[in-house]
């Protein structure tokens, strides 16, 4: 059966020299806000005060068809999902534009995309990792089954493990199909203990007739969800691009590497990750709060406070990305600025 | 008497040319929320499409004392702003390490600091702007003269002039001062036409006894202020500090060179320098909300929607500083980003 090794927490007494030194650098105690407490957090993962800047950022994007997008709950048509992974193959979509930004890497993971392209072969290195075709309709039958469910989490763990095995620092996951929103958004109901219109959102930008038919499907795949395990709520209800996620997040914190979040998809798979590696959300950050009414509702359960609220929707690990440089400055701040004594200023207390 | 050049408005054409760009990128309309906004409106500052990500960016810094730090409003003693001034020289302060991680420069001026420091001489750059040692104390009697609110706001208006004849794409105003909270609230409670408790916060991080008195300090210069013009406003109850960022602010417009403002105090100086260029406020973006009352007040009543919300309260333009990243990623979606045809991406209505 499928099971993660324990997850290790973070460095305590590292997190208490990086709060010890914030408390003594030229500013106001706590003038840096959100800041500070982002560079313990680095501090704490890295087991070191100062941390080192994130200087290796590893995106993976998980690619997958959704059966729901059948049941008209999209603005785009399903086919977009193959042609968005050539697209960030080609590199051309925002989240190759946003990870030049900050110097990361792409790696484009196909989990289960449902068609192929007519004029375009996608590298071997892309649909190695494809589980099925599409994951099933979750309003009517199960995403997976348990062994694809088992396969695929391993697929992400698998892809957490080569990333930072190729010295990556901080991951970032990303998500591709059209349609997951509306997994995404049963699975943080069923999380959540809320009903299914408190979660069901826009996604791509859907109209109101659309937006109840959506409604109705979130509302028919919380009622079948499996419950007893992470495993089985992804089989259930999630789908391989999901599982494959909630893998790479586990392994994350068991590899002791911190994550920035992403979306209301990557809160998803959080909170299937959380449950398949107990304490595993101690390693990830929220990058930023999506527009998607069940993200705000995936970081309150994961007890996670977002750094950027831009009204993004677009997921592929854009919001987090943008982030990148807010962790970097926050690290920067404990390495970099001077001490009340280093600088001969007065403290409040002198 | 003093007078800006009318306010040239941002190019129209260019602004319909992003947006337009923006909806045709591949990813669904309006799914990168306020960094679309963001891109148009940096498209229009500089008048093509798509725009160049900002790469020499000037931070100023306005350093003054203010008479109201006496009757104890703030946690920290008045000699702090010399010897923070002395650290920003010498590099150790958090605008100088937020600055160099996006690369942009940092100008100190003195603009009415109090103190010399015992061992430490400034640079003669540094003090040559100095208008007066402290601004009044705005309770009792007014911040400067006439003449000298006039000289301040000239000497703001050449510290911008400097920067962009120096090639400065991207300005940031930045502040330094124990008890410039002060005055800023009352600026901005005069402006937005709100009392004296709703403007009153926290600053440096005082106690319940101080923010009492703090808020009857605010309420009497409220009560003092001359409303009859810009000028007029920031002699009452403003400070060299505050009038010189004001004409910084109100001098970058006429310049069209677009600026992030940061924290509560260049939310004050925007009120007043949109009063002394009317319109100026078209070519200034929000980089941060902060901690203080008086800061979302501000916004609100400049029509500016802040990109960051980090519970910061620092100032010296550290807000905006942590923005810069977001404005260049704004810039590159637009013009590295594929379109819907070029990437054969299928759009909702096709």
């Amino acid at each position: 059966m499928l099971e993660f090794p324990a997850v290790p927490g973070l460095d305590d007494a590292a997190q208490a020299r990086a709060r010890a030194r914030q408390n003594v650098l030229t500013k106001p105690t706590g003038a840096l806000g959100q800041l500070e407490e982002l560079s313990i957090w680095l501090a704490g993962a890295q087991g070191v005060c100062p941390p080192e800047p994130p200087t290796r950022v590893a995106v993976v994007l998980f690619a997958g068809d959704h059966g729901v997008a059948a049941s008209g709950v999209s603005a785009y048509p399903p086919e977009v999902t193959a042609q968005m992974v050539a697209n960030f193959v080609g590199g051309g979509a925002a989240v190759n534009v946003l990870a030049a930004q900050v110097g990361a890497s792409v790696r484009v993971a196909d989990l289960a995309v449902g068609f192929d392209l007519p004029d375009v072969e996608l590298p071997a290195d892309v649909v190695k990792w494809r589980i099925r075709r599409g994951s099933g309709r979750v309003d009517i039958t199960d995403a997976l089954t348990m062994s694809e469910a088992e396969q695929a989490i391993l697929a992400g763990a698998q892809l957490a493990d080569e990333a930072i095995d190729g010295g990556a620092d901080l991951l970032i996951p990303g998500d591709m199909g059209i349609g997951n929103t509306t997994p995404a958004a049963a699975i943080v109901g069923v999380c959540a203990g809320v009903d299914a219109a408190s979660v069901t959102g826009r996604g791509t930008g859907i109209d109101d007739a659309t937006l109840a038919r959506k409604r109705e499907v979130v509302a028919a795949a919380m009622a079948r969800a499996a419950t007893d395990s992470g495993l089985a709520l992804v089989s259930s209800i999630g789908g391989a691009d999901i599982a494959a996620m909630a893998g790479f997040l586990a392994q994350a914190a068991v590899r002791r590497t911190p994550v920035l979040l992403d979306g209301v998809v990557s809160g998803a798979a959080a909170l299937v990750a959380d449950r398949l590696a107990r304490g595993a959300r101690a390693w990830w950050w929220a990058g930023h709060r999506s527009a998607e009414p069940a993200h705000a509702i995936a970081l309150s359960e994961l007890g996670l406070a977002p750094l950027l609220d831009l009204g993004l929707r677009l997921g592929e690990g854009t919001g987090a990305l943008l982030a990148v440089p807010l962790l970097r400055a926050a690290a920067a701040t404990l390495s970099d600025m001077a001490t009340f004594a280093e600088a001969h200023v007065s403290d409040r207390d002198a």
